[in-house]
């Protein structure tokens, strides 16, 4: 599907002439354990799709078993009956601050960001499906699978989830200070980074929710990294 | 270039077929202020465009001027090549929560998210293009454009800015606690949302900053929603 393919040793994600870096080669990489990491860490990704030469981008969840990226939703979702047949794009970003420079041009933000490309398929074998959407819940909450209702084999036939290999892929990382032209660094402007973190707060219980059930040591400790 | 179009009065934006959500569409609006205030909000955007078939999802700065949202970057860049000649696709999201249900199934997140399809075009005009980095620095840090150092002619040169009108557009956000099945409401397991919030850190200053600068109100007093 892709040419100018270069075969990587065992840590490196597939470089092509597509995932090749061509603004700002020094901050990309090609190293799969810090693509899994930032893919891991990342609540969310953005799928991108084409339907009718029309791109889509729709955010969903996601989680990482090894080298296939899965993604989940309702048999019924555009996103997931055109995935199946089309090429994908799936990307997460983490951002990690605002760069303030000297000069509006050098302004930026520190972010890490993991971009894969590949053809999906559909997760159809019941084991490796249940595994994908036990996967998803732990990504978002480790240890909240041995907590819920698992689902049933309805629940099952109504999801679709679709498996992505993570093999053509890059990531792109900005950090540190602010790069200003070398003149500029007289000018008597604050210029610094502005860090940026999600935090998650206090959990908030469910009206409904039955007397005396209190949160979980998953839930009551939450945190994100 | 799309079908099924229905006009919308002033507020409204326009659904068409490719804009009406079929998945959840109680989730959904076309109201024009609540967008431009996601858009607003939000400090990045992904932006899908198509090359040779392939779906690329990039992140990216943007900022909303009334009803046209710019993106920029290095007039080299692949994105803004490709992104002035194909349809494009930008959607912001904002992560609000872990809806935590008694069922895998009914686990999902708190979100608000926009969807603006269209056809961007390179705004070539000195003055609008000025005005543009000028809505792309503000929608960062209110107030920082009047503390640094404004783009040179070269600088504008080699800075492409895409116009994509805010028209054909989409609107979904999920709030509130679970939606459980009605049986699993007798579960002992805990349920509720665990919020999440982005969160702006001390600034930190460039280790090159000159001595006796001090970090204005614009840094000082920078606070996220």
């Amino acid at each position: 599907m892709s040419t100018g393919t270069r075969s990587g040793p065992e840590g490196t994600l597939r470089k092509t002439d597509r995932t090749t870096l061509r603004r700002l080669p020094d901050r990309g990489s090609y190293d799969r354990e810090t693509a899994n990491a930032l893919l891991d860490e990342a609540l969310i990704c953005h799928v991108g799709f084409v339907m009718d030469g029309q791109p889509f981008v729709i955010p969903t969840i996601h989680a990482r078993l090894g080298r296939t990226l899965y993604v989940h939703g309702s048999a019924a979702s555009r996103m997931l009956r055109e995935g199946k047949r089309v090429p994908l794009c799936v990307t997460v970003t983490l951002l990690d601050g605002l760069v303030m420079a000297r000069s509006a041009f050098h302004h930026s933000m520190n972010y890490r960001s993991v971009v894969v490309l590949g053809q999906a398929h559909e997760v159809t074998e019941a084991e490796e499906k249940l595994q994908a959407l036990r996967a998803i819940v732990e990504h978002v909450a480790a240890g909240r699978w041995d907590e819920v209702r698992w689902p049933t084999d309805t629940e099952l036939r109504g999801t679709t989830v679709l498996a992505l290999p993570i093999d053509e892929a890059s990531v792109k990382i900005r950090s540190g200070p602010p790069k200003d032209d070398e003149e500029d660094y007289a000018l008597p402007t604050w210029a610094g980074v502005i860090p940026l973190r999600m935090v998650a707060g206090e959990p908030l219980a469910d009206p409904r929710l039955g007397d005396g059930i209190r949160p979980s040591d998953v839930i009551a400790r939450y945190r994100r990294p």
